[in-house]
């Protein structure tokens, strides 16, 4: 039995009960005495109604999407086709990688509804990064996220035909990487009108916007983004779309989902990582500072070392698509290591981009992070961010340079100690 | 009126009259008087039927696919979409450069037929290079048509959300892409089943498959193809797909028609010049040799040196996509001449590796040049293939170090003087 068929309509923490009741999906997790649900908005992000339903034999998460961004109102328009592609997103990435997302229980298209499996004790990453908590395993579980999606949604794994015709789905998706081209690609570099940073870093920001050679790095990464349909990838994997345990990892809110670079994901979810590296200093004092900033490194360095050890063990064990076959390489004897090291060095230069920018983008642009937002000081505020953004500018200048993960930590241990205020 | 419509039949030349008397389209240019009507096969493709229609007023070409590959049969079946690709392309070519392709004067998706502007006198340039004929503005002609198509149909220009919603659409021509990327990116590179070769140039079919670096390129350049979606491409863009006179030069058959990296079609055209290039010592005796090796060496100088100055002229008159923006450049005081040479080397690089991998597929792979295919003389013909198979070899290694067009046909000439065999 599915829901009845009526125009959209946002979700209420009342409705729920009568409009939920009918979705046999639902009532085989909550049981069907209706009465005995509770339901609670606990939406936090930027775009979405998200509602916990509870009773007394389960507990489900029901996201809705509205018509606009929450976080703006209803002055900015956005599809609620974006449930369509969060949905269509998640199904692909449990088959890549099983277990790493929510299980999906119900979806309704007209209604912008995905109704899925709650995560408990988890949080989300990021506060518990700001909090100064560490998760184990959260590097391999992440690292190999993004390795599978990345290597199995491409042209190295899928029938070349069912690739383009899923990248051909996920075009319709353009309101949403218009965001991304817009907010993360564009605003930072010019006076947007919803940009905003804190007081203080203005001579930064003119440093970043009179460079020249810079900002065209940034535009041919923006090339990339919106053309480079290598791979399906999660589209805003930050810290703020991972919940954990003290031992266990899941992705959430992949509507950002699109066709583009392999280095994309992994590239930003470094980026947010640094972040969280250089803010520290305005969370704890110095007797945890050293310690916990080098297990941010650690699971900077150990992410990335995961994610290129299972692309290496998929490029050797599930190359099946059109791309470096082994009739041209294995089949004639021919060792293709060296392909796979160029792969992952293209791979690497792309994340290294994306990362600075990603870094630069949620200092200046509209939505910031609450690692540095939460450093109510912005004495002490100013010059943290200000090692991130001249980071940031490096990453994106020299991403073709720097010679792995290793060194990229190196820099960043480099910045931290710098002033440029 | 249209044409009743029915199950898709092959047209002859003697149901042309009956099945095109009813379409307006037709009978505007031709009259309807029927009988008076006189309808050839021309077609010396590879993969359609094309007749050529002629009444005492006008003549018309009618081109309608077959559901397989007409050089091959009906062992190789092959979509009937792509006749819908190819009038689509037409359509948005003669948008963006007016002028440059048939008009398009009815379409009849479900028939595959698509009825267009015969030109007359025109040959196909291929064989007037064969012949040592020379165009006048030929150079200037296929360079604005490369540049103008490349920038007019990618996010330098268009609103990105059309270009997506279009980019989406072409993904169907995926059966199209799919003979590139087997035929072109990697059937030469092993031992395919329908390659065919020369005989004498197996050392060098030897030395090309145990170059792994070369082959790493090929396949770099093959995520590419099948990934960047820069812009709207002819997709088969070779001197057999440009008809000439003496001074005017038309592009047709654009059925490969596919979303890809902006130096495809100019690679791919400079490829097919330089074929011709190094097969003339086996079309004329030595008094006209050296005098059209060298203008074709113009030639390529020529239409690179005009792709490049009508993408620049572009650059600066049309740049209104995401891509670039002025907001980030020009509005702020910066010069964007800077980016631009930046993406001008970036296209230059992606020609060339197209055009090395093309000057191997010619010669190792399904589809040959009849510039080399009709010199009979296989001992004259092996040695000047043998010069294009490691002229191939040596853009597709050196793709992102050769300065500028003036050096590739500096190295052709080089190439023309050495013995490989």
């Amino acid at each position: 039995m599915a829901e009845n068929k009526t125009a959209y309509e946002p979700l209420t923490v009342e409705s729920i009960p009568v409009r939920l009741g009918v979705v046999e999906a639902v009532t085989r997790h909550l049981g069907s005495e209706t009465e005995t649900w509770q339901a609670d908005e606990v939406g936090d992000g930027n775009l979405n109604l998200v509602f916990l339903v509870k009773s007394p034999k389960s507990t489900l998460i029901v996201k809705q999407a509205l018509p606009y961004v929450r976080l703006v109102g209803d002055s900015w328009p956005l599809p609620l086709s974006r449930a369509f592609f969060e949905n269509s997103t998640l199904v692909r990435q449990a088959e890549r990688d099983p277990g790493s997302v929510p299980e999906v229980y119900h979806f309704d298209e007209e209604q912008a509804i995905i109704i899925m499996e709650f995560f408990t004790p988890h949080a989300i990453l990021r506060k518990k990064l700001i909090a100064g908590e560490k998760v184990t395993d959260l590097a391999e579980t992440l690292g190999n996220f993004c390795a599978r999606t990345a290597f199995r949604g491409s042209d190295l794994f899928m029938a070349t035909a069912d690739k383009k015709a899923d990248a051909a789905i996920y075009l319709g998706n353009s309101e949403l990487m218009a965001i991304t081209e817009n907010l993360i690609f564009t605003d930072p570099y010019f006076d947007a009108e919803l940009n905003n940073h804190t007081e203080g870093l203005e001579p930064l920001v003119a440093t970043l916007r009179g460079d020249i050679e810079m900002k065209t790095a940034v535009q041919e990464m923006l090339l990339k983004f919106s053309s480079n349909a290598e791979t399906l990838l999660h589209g805003d994997l930050h810290s703020g779309s991972v919940m954990c345990t003290d031992d266990e990892s899941k992705v959430i809110d992949p509507e950002f989902g699109f066709y583009g670079p392999m280095g994309f994901d992994i590239g930003m979810l470094v980026s947010n990582y640094l972040m969280s590296y250089f803010s520290q200093p305005g969370h704890r004092n110095d007797a945890d500072l050293a310690e916990y900033q080098n297990w941010v490194l650690e699971l900077i360095e150990g992410t990335y070392t995961a994610f290129e050890a299972e692309f290496t063990h998929l490029w050797n064990t599930e190359r099946t698509g059109i791309l470096f076959p082994r009739t041209m390489f294995e089949d004639q004897g021919h060792s293709a290591d060296g392909a796979l090291t160029k792969v992952l060095q293209h791979i690497f230069t792309d994340a290294l981009g994306i990362c600075g920018i990603e870094m630069h983008r949620r200092l200046l642009s509209l939505a910031h992070n609450a690692d540095f937002e939460e450093i109510e000081d912005t004495a002490i505020r100013a010059p943290l961010e200000a090692r991130n953004l001249m980071m940031g500018r490096e990453l994106i200048r020299q991403r073709g340079e720097i010679a792995n993960i290793h060194a990229l930590c190196d820099m960043a241990r480099k910045f931290n100690e710098e002033t440029f205020l």
